[in-house]
Formats: structure tokens, C-alpha cells, sequence
């Protein structure tokens, strides 16, 4: 096993054609055999979906030395787990998301099809990684993060991530990084979420957007904190969502019906 | 405040015409005021998924004395953050997401929409809980699930949840219920997860299925040994996803460049 080429899957939710997932495959060649498969348009805030009431289809779209590029009808999770299912000839060495168009610190885990990619690669038991940087522009400048983005990969790469943990990487939108910070999820909430506007035929629609407020910005381990002082922010992040502390509480909790 | 009816905001991923959102409905009835907005049809494992692409619009299904039922063309999370911004005069006193047709213990709760509901409550400071019953069937029998559902809403409505904690409410396929077990998210993995078709045009489609698999079996503190053993599953979930225990591990990392 350990002579093979490391193989790396990687997938998105801004879709095949975004400009963060170019650079980011082109800033990973050589580390091993890459496969990519992706959303076919965008589906950002896609978070962990999955398509049940339909099929889903894929593609091929380009096959080159150790780079093979597929695109499919469905959801970011649906990528990952179609591609372990039909396309890699093994369990892969490493499952990146990314290199999302916009920031997925704090609270924003939970929308995030980047880290829907990651988190399912990480239920697989395979070492993961998503990518994102703080910018939504569609020809963002990602160059700045590169040398991180390939830094951080090798070393998962080469020392794996303890089982049902996963790395969520974020990087401010700035040419002076000052380095890397390891982090916790910021405690951050958006309000005011919908801008309406008027159909044409009568009634209202609604657009979601927001007012994004870090209820703690001050504290200094926090992922808002590491961008908003120009460092990359890694926060690692698990699978098991229990809330261990509240397990003792409920046991007193009088339920019996 | 406290001589107003509680507020009740009820959301599901199984869209407004379920037979366990009407169940749930009915069952909380005399508790307070319940505002229902729900997606106009199915989202099974919708997760926390938001729309970003395309605006979303809402229409009344129904009014009735302390019940008003809307119905939503986004997704789960979506009926959440549109209800809160649009349709409520304050901030509920419990989000309810559910009775999902269908189990949502172990990893189920990162695919969950009825999860995507509960974690949106969550981070929006509202106390919330996700009820689930493992049997797919829509026209599957709620009855003996019903006194715990009413029993578990009364309590988190007399005395709130921790802040950013909320509940996951499981319930076996059974008539002789044991009792309630406080657990902790199962260690499980889905696996041979597609079912493929061919399309008469050619080519292959594939429908996600899958065959669940416990890591843990005889592990009972765990929300699948409850269910397999009759008892009601409640497993606290919190919002903070950080990996806590590998901080001090990823700061002696060099990811220097």
C-alpha cells in the first residue's frame, strides 16, 4: 500500500468550473493521483444534502496523467459518496473540499457544502480537509493561500488526522498572511436574513442574505478572530455532535409518561 | 413575557402534508400557540441546506384558532429563518422539527432536514428538538410515540435547554415502548450506497440507498442500543463542532511556509 501513489479525491460546492477548485487541483499536482468529482453547477449552501427522491448521473470530463475530472447531477455528499461507490479503485489517502468561493468559519459549517464534502469523507474514515477563502468573487485571488493550502495537505497526507476528525481551513482575503492560528468555531449568528422582493404577479419573494455578527470578538482562539488579524484560521472539527456535558442533566430529567 | 401562551414554531423535512407533522400538530395542542411552516413537499436529507441560487416564497395553508400552517418553497432550514424574519411577532419558545418519517440516530443526523430544522433553532438561541420514528412508511403509526413527544415538549417548554444544545428524539418501530434513554450519538457508517439503473438512452443512473452498519453494537449508552432495545433514544446535540481534544496536537504541527 505504501508504495502506491497517495490518491486524493476532491470535490466542491461552487461546481466543476469554478476557479477555486483549478488552482486548487493545480496547487496539489504532483502529491498523487487526483480524481475530482464535482457538482455540475453551483450548490453552495448545500451543507451534508443528500439526493434521495431522484437518481443521479455523472460524467466524465477530462482524463490526464494523474488527474481525472468528473461532474455529477448531485449534491456535494452525493459526489463523495458516488465516487468512493464507482469511480476510486481504493479507499482514498485524503478528501478535500474547496477551494470554496466564501468564508465557511464559525456557524457557517453548518451550510457549508465545502465542509458537507469533508465532513462525509471524514464518516468514511478517510483524513479530511475543506478549503475557503474569505471572497465570493468568482475570479477571486486565491494565490496568497496556495502555499498553505499544499503545506497543510502534505502534512495530512503524511501523518493522516485522528479517526472522526476532520480540518476546516479558512483563509482571509489579504496578501500579507501572517501565518497559521489553530482555532475553535467562533460563537456567531446571522440575523435579518431575507431581502424581499416584489413578483411581478403579486406577492413577495425572498432572498437569503444576512448581517453575519461574531458574538465574541475579542477572544483571541476563535476562527473570526485568526481572519479578522490575517492569519489562516484551522479549525479542527468532528463528527460526533454530541453534547457530552448535557448527557448527566437529562439522566434527571423526569420523562416517564 | 412569561404571561403570554408559549410560542411554538413547528418545521419538518417531509414536507407540509406529512402524516407526522400533522400527528406532531395535533399532539401539541393546548401547549401554546403553534405557527407551522413547512416545505410544500419532501426534502428528505435536505440537512442544514440553505438557497442561495434562487429566491424562496411562502403561502398560508390554513388558520385556525392557535394553530396557522404555512408552506415553503425552500428548504427546512429555510422554513426556519423565514418563519423567524417574516411570520413570527417574537422569538418562539421551542422549534420543533418532525415526527420524521423515518431514523435519524448515529451519523443520520448530519443528512437529517428534520435535524436541519433543530440545529437552526439551536443557533438561533430556541430551544429545540427533532422527533423521529424509524419506519419509512407514510402512512406509519405515531400512536404509541405520542405521550413522550407531549411529555419531552412540556419540559423543554417549562425549563429551557443550555444554550446551543438541543435534542434528538428517536423512537423504535414498536408498540411496547420501555422508556426514555439519554445517549450519545452512535459510532455507525453507511456503505454500498448506490443502486444503479440504466437509463434507456444509455448510460448508467443511481439512486442513493445504502446499508447501515453499528461500529458499536453492544455500546449501551449509545442512541442505537436504545432503539434496538424498545427504548426511546433523546441524544443532546450541541452546535459547536470543534474538536476540542485535537487543538493541542495541531499546534505542534509545522505548517509553516
Amino acid at each position: 500500500m505504501k508504495n502506491e501513489k497517495p490518491l486524493i479525491l476532491i470535490s466542491n460546492d461552487d461546481g466543476v468550473s469554478a476557479k477555486g477548485l483549478r488552482v486548487l487541483v493545480e496547487t496539489l499536482s504532483g502529491l498523487g493521483e487526483i480524481v475530482v468529482m464535482a457538482p455540475d453547477g453551483p450548490r453552495s449552501g448545500a451543507s451534508g444534502s443528500i439526493t434521495s427522491e431522484l437518481p443521479v448521473r455523472y460524467y466524465k470530463v477530462s482524463e490526464e496523467q494523474d488527474l481525472t475530472v468528473y461532474k455529477c447531477t448531485g449534491t456535494p455528499v452525493d459526489c463523495v459518496k458516488l465516487a468512493l461507490f464507482e469511480l476510486l479503485p481504493r479507499c482514498p489517502d485524503l478528501v478535500i473540499g474547496g477551494i470554496n468561493h466564501g468564508d465557511n468559519s464559525a456557524v457557517n459549517v453548518h451550510y457549508s457544502g465545502t465542509m458537507g464534502v469533508v465532513i462525509e469523507g471524514c464518516l468514511k474514515g478517510v483524513p479530511s480537509i475543506g478549503y475557503s477563502l474569505c471572497d465570493h468573487d468568482a475570479d477571486a485571488d486565491f494565490n496568497p493561500m496556495l502555499p498553505y493550502v499544499r503545506r497543510i495537505a502534505e502534512h495530512v497526507l503524511a501523518n493522516g488526522l485522528p479517526k472522526y476528525t476532520c480540518l476546516n481551513v479558512n483563509v482571509p482575503k489579504t496578501t500579507a498572511l501572517k501565518g497559521v492560528r489553530i482555532c475553535r468555531q467562533t460563537d456567531a449568528s446571522w440575523g435579518n436574513e431575507w431581502a424581499r422582493g416584489q413578483h411581478p404577479k403579486g406577492g413577495s419573494y425572498f432572498w437569503l442574505t444576512g448581517k453575519f455578527t461574531n458574538n465574541e470578538p475579542d477572544a483571541e482562539e476563535t476562527d473570526r478572530w485568526a481572519l479578522e488579524h490575517d492569519y489562516v484560521a484551522i479549525t479542527p472539527i468532528q463528527i460526533d455532535m454530541t453534547a457530552y456535558h448535557l448527557i448527566h442533566e437529562l439522566k434527571n430529567w423526569d420523562l416517564n409518561v
